[in-house]
């Protein structure tokens, strides 16, 4: 029901299933690397990353934010953004990285997150 | 002797010493997460990003950027940006994530992209 959280002329947030708060931004346009997106699309980009990452701080408190844009899988501009807890199977490493630990996080209030997520994207504060 | 090839009043420029070329942009100002970094500072980082993916690019048609922004181990904003190549230990995992192969990748040319990459960004073009 999370899968598509937003979209505009420029972009669209996904949820990504996940143990830990994360969303994807993707960039509409076919663009391969971010230096060859468009000024506005960059703006755009940026500021909707600045708004997710705000929210999670300030719904989860979280221990720290990810970002990464990678790409190797599907060479399509898109951003990754998690939030972090100290209690987290990765945590300190990314979430790509070495498993540290096994079950210790059990956030509940997932879906109430990308619900209100999705309604500050809409209401494009 | 690359290890800091850059700075101006808000950020600096570090090499990451790897099979890949590998560069770290550092905000100076004590910052934890990207979205409590001034306008200024998120404008000059993005633009540095810009600079330093068009060069890697331009320099080694790298199969593709990757970027990231994690500082689990070391909370001060920074991002990491690397050319990944299809031959590299990595690829198409994360160079954070599980290793493909071993070796296959030499590049000589790495001191000569820093030199370059110092000058351009230096030259403030």
């Amino acid at each position: 029901m999370h899968d598509r959280l937003y979209e505009n002329s420029l972009l669209y947030v996904e949820v990504e299933p996940s143990q830990v708060p994360w969303v994807k931004i993707f960039v509409k346009k076919p663009t391969r690397e971010l230096s060859s997106c468009d000024t506005q699309t960059k703006a755009m980009l940026y500021e909707t990353l600045d708004k997710i990452e705000r929210q999670m701080i300030g719904f989860f408190k979280p221990t720290k934010i990810n970002i990464a844009s990678f790409g190797n899988y599907k060479p399509q501009v898109h951003f990754h953004i998690m939030a972090r807890f100290k209690t987290d199977d990765f945590y300190p490493e990314p979430m790509w990285g070495t498993k540290q630990r096994s079950g210790e996080l059990n956030l509940t209030n997932l879906d109430e997150f990308y619900d209100k997520l999705q309604k500050y994207l809409t209401s494009d504060v």
